[in-house]
Parts: structure tokens; sequence; C-alpha cells
């Protein structure tokens, strides 16, 4: 029920799912608002019923606590009850964290849940960020337990054997930031990183060093994660726009487009967010997907492929089992 | 002396600004290094001698305390004595600010200086964001007063008569943020903001806000600042660079450039953050100016022109009236 243009697109990218994957998609929501699910050519559609919507606006926790039949609670008692495999949601992010959260239950030892968020690299594997939101105001300890998570997702989604972590910060000397990174900063470097998660810890990365994959891994506080994330997807999003208007604003560049547009579309892809791939939480026991509520139906489909393979990689074990190693 | 390739490039963007605007330009730094200087056709070029040079990576106050003849102390002691109206640097952001705010020293009234950047906007005039650096830890009471020097600035530099002032943070709805934004919201609702500086206050911005001209002003601490600023600038660049190779990569796409470059260069030259101008030191006695290390000679003169148009214009004079009237 969550996202701009749901439950319309969201059954439609889960109907991609089910034809071009095989997915077995359970569609959370009010019934008379999905209606009739379309017919698939393999994996299937099937609805559970939830008569409450927690609205994108509303207030997370509140919201989770009082709506107890909302979709986004119910889904995430679906994976808890062994029904689902994965939850994904396109709608109020903090809803579905506090759902998650509330429902699922945090991993043993975890002390924050973080959104982790992919970041394009161009000619290279998705870098991570972490904390994009689920926590404002964060203790030096949980930035170095985001580092954690995040190697051992980063390995486990992309592959990378070795991620390198790094700190953002606005220096690139070891003691540069604010009180929270310096205090963070110390207790990083101190820690045996290949020993506690295959991981080597780089130090400071700057905000200009998001994109360009010198880091497979970037920690920062909640407030600072997700601002910096919005801004970077604004001005993707500004720069797309501009290209192209300016390739439209003459009749002879226009002419131009059949030639350039299948060069450039590779381009912005790659710098559209919600096409990198779908933010996931962190430290919850059951896997938590969050996409864009400007999600196309193709990023949803996706997102449930994602959502499935997570699932079945183990990545919530591979967590757990790293967490529990350290405690 | 600062600057990825000084002082070769500086003197050159000195000689532009001398040639065209009629600049008189005094270049602080070693003698031996900067070379005979070229002639100009009007303005003039001189040179005031210093022997020693804060290195880009060195410590910023313990070096300006310590290098009594470092070229930036002395550019800053030109400016406090009347020799000059402006400083530029190009070099060492933390000696450039701490130089100024030890040799000009602080307006009375202002708790911190803040480093005031201009953002781009299609479309529009550019926003300003401060704090981009100078305080990486902040106090509620700070934000409010960077909001008002930010506004002053944004009308005396860029004309817009009623500055709309945002503070960013990470969610649209009052109370969004983490504690220090959390508090400084509280403070700014209660500020009639045009009695105080003549701007209105339009509450939270995000980071998707930032490049759009919602707010002309935005507000944020020193570390969140400056990592959204060098996240923002470094998007820009690895943009530019994929189009353009992307254009580049078939002989048929490259034979369009003579069309399509003309229309990208505007789009890519507003999205440069080299050229849309200067950052500003707001709080010291005195103007100082902060370019990019990696300025062309081109940004360097327009720079050596904004400068000397902010004394001319008497901004430091401006925001040291507003800072006494509601003192």
């Amino acid at each position: 029920m969550g996202g701009d243009e749901a439950p319309r697109l969201i059954v439609e990218g889960a109907r991609l799912a089910a034809d071009r994957d095989g997915m077995h998609v359970l569609l959370v929501g009010r019934p008379e608002e999905i209606g009739d699910l379309p017919s698939t050519s393999s994996g299937s559609l099937s609805i559970k019923a939830a008569s409450e919507v927690i609205a994108m606006d509303a207030e997370p926790a509140t919201s989770v606590r009082r709506m107890k039949d909302a979709s986004i609670v119910r889904a995430a008692e679906a994976v808890r009850d062994g029904e689902a495999k994965a939850l994904l949601s396109a709608g109020n992010t903090g809803a579905a964290m506090a759902s998650s959260l509330l429902r699922m239950g945090r991993i043993k030892g975890v002390s924050r849940p973080a959104i982790a968020v992919p970041l394009p690299v161009f000619g290279g594997t998705p870098s991570t960020l972490l904390d994009c939101g689920a926590n404002a105001e964060c203790q030096p300890e949980w930035l170095v337990q985001f580092a954690q998570l995040g190697a051992e997702y980063n390995r486990a989604r992309f592959g990378v054997e070795t991620p390198r972590v790094g700190l953002l910060t606005i220096g690139e000397e070891a003691g540069k930031g604010n009180e929270l990174v310096k205090a963070a900063s110390a207790l990083m470097a101190e820690i045996d990183w290949a020993d506690r998660c295959g991981a080597s810890y780089i130090g400071n990365v700057e905000g200009g060093d998001l994109l360009t994959g010198v880091a497979d891994v970037v920690v920062a506080d909640g407030f600072t994660g997700n601002v910096v994330l919005k801004a970077m997807e604004g001005i993707m999003a500004i720069t797309r726009t501009e290209v192209r208007a300016a390739i439209g604003s003459t009749a002879e560049a226009a002419a131009t487009r059949p030639i350039v547009d299948p060069l450039l579309d590779p381009v912005f892809d790659t710098l559209n967010a919600g096409k990198t791939g779908s933010a996931m939480l962190l430290g919850t026991k059951g896997v938590c997907l969050i996409s864009h509520g400007s999600s196309s139906a193709e990023t949803i489909s996706h997102a449930i492929r994602t959502a499935g393979q997570i699932a079945d990689d183990g990545v919530v074990d591979i967590l757990r089992a790293s967490i529990a190693a350290s405690a």
C-alpha cells in the first residue's frame, strides 16, 4: 500500500517479478484497493488482507503501535511467522523500520539497526553507505557496529572479499571531524578488522569520495548519511533533467538523440538511485528492504528479486553469526 | 602560494583580473617563486614578500601561530592594515580561516564565523549553504546566527530582497533531526526573521532540496555542510566525466560534439563548483574569500573581481550592523 502510485505500480512490479523470475509474491494490504490480481506465466501472486495503511507522513513508531492491522505491520509479521521470507516496502521508511524492529525483533547484540544503501560506482561494484536515516543521533560504538554490519553485507551482497571500510568525515587526517566521529575513529583504529569481519579499515573518507569506490563501506551517523544521500540523489536527478533539456533545446541537437541517448541512458541509469538497488535494514531478525516511493514497476520487480536473493543467501544469519562471534 | 598550481595559475588569474577588470592585485608570497610579473594593460600587479608557506595538509591554527611570515598570515594583515581591501586564498582553508580570525578579528557579537558557499540553482539565483566546515561541532545558537549572516550575505551578494532561510535536516516535519537541529529548530521558530534581518524562515529543508532553490539560505553545522558540499561537488565532477566519456565512446556520437557540447557546456559550468563562486568566511572584520585549490586562472580572476565587489558593497559592514542591531 506504500509508494507514490500504490498499489497499482506495486502489483505491476510483483507481476513482472513472478513472470520473469518465478517469484511468489504476497501482496499485503486492502484487497478492494489491490483489485483483481493479474495472471502470471510463472511464480504466483496472492493477497494477505490488512485493513489499515500508515501514511507516508505519519509518525512511524506511534502508528505501528496503534495500527495493528496496518499493511506494513502485517507484512513484518508474515516474515516473523515464516509466511514470507522477506519484506519489501516502498512506503513510510520509519514505519517499515519500526514494524521490522517490533515484529521481527533485533538480532542479539545489535545496538541499533541501520539502513544500508548501495551507492553506484562507475566501473566497479556498488559501495554501501550506512546509516542512512535509522538513527539521527548515534553513539560512537554504534558506528563501529555499522562498519561490521556493512562489511558483512557488502561481501554477501556484492561479493567483495575484503571490504574496505571508511569513516565519513571532513578531512583526510585522523582526528578530523566532529566529536562523534573523533570518538568513533579512535575506536575503529583499535579493532582488528580482518579478524572481526574480514574487512580492512582505511580510515577517513570525505564527501567527495562517496561515488569513487575508494571505500566499499562508508560509515556515518543516520543524520549525516540521510542528508548526504538525499543531496546526491537530488543532484543526480537535476543533472539528468538538465542534460536532457539541453540536448532537446535545439532541433539540431534533438536530432542527435538516436545516437546519443543509448550512450547516456546507462550513465543516468547508474546514477538513478532507484535503479542502483533498494536499501536494507541491517540488524533485524528478518529481511526488510526499502524502495523509493517513486520506484517504477520495473524497479519494484528488481527489488523483489533482490529481497528473495538476500533471503536465500542467508544474509541475516551471516550478520547474526558475525555479531555473535564478536560479542 | 596556495592552490594546486600556485603561484603560476594565481599570477595568471591576477593578470586576467587586472587586464579585464582593472583590478589592483597584491600577490603575497615568495618573490623568487612568483617570478617576474607579467605586464598588464590596466589595473596593476604587485608583490608583498612573505617567506613562509602553510602547506595544504598543515594543521591550520598551530601553523598560523608559528609561521608569522606565512603568505596567508601576511595577506590577512594586509587587509587588517588597509593595504588590501579583501583576501583571496586557494590554499589551506583552515589556515585562511585562522589567519583571518586572528589577524582581522571577529565582528563583535559573532559567536563563530562560518563558511558560506554559493550553490548553483538552474534558472535562479544561487542559494547559500553555511557552515561548510569552519565549525565541525556547533551550538544551536550558532546555527541561528549562521541563518542571519547567511540571509544578509545572500541579499547583499545576489540581490534577493527577502531571503528564504531553511534548516538542513532529515524530514519535512518540525522536530525531525538530530539533537542539535531539534534545538536550533525550536530557537529559529521563535524569531521574527523579517524584523531581525528581512528574511523569512521556511523551516526544514532536506538534502534533496539543496539545488532546487526552494531556500535561498540553507543552514547546517560545519560537519554536515562540509560533507554534503563535497559529496555534491564529487557527483557533479563524476557526472561531467561520465557524460563526456559516453558521448566520446563511439565515433558516431563523438561526431555530434560540435552540436551537443555548446549546449552541455553551460549545464556543466553551472554544476562546476569552482565556477559558481568562491566561499566567503562570514563573521570576520575583513573580507576573506576561499577558492578551490583546483581553480583555473579564469576562476581565480572571477574570484578576485568578486572579492573586490564584496569589499566595495560593504558586506562586512552590513553583517556588522545586522549583528549589532540584534544583540
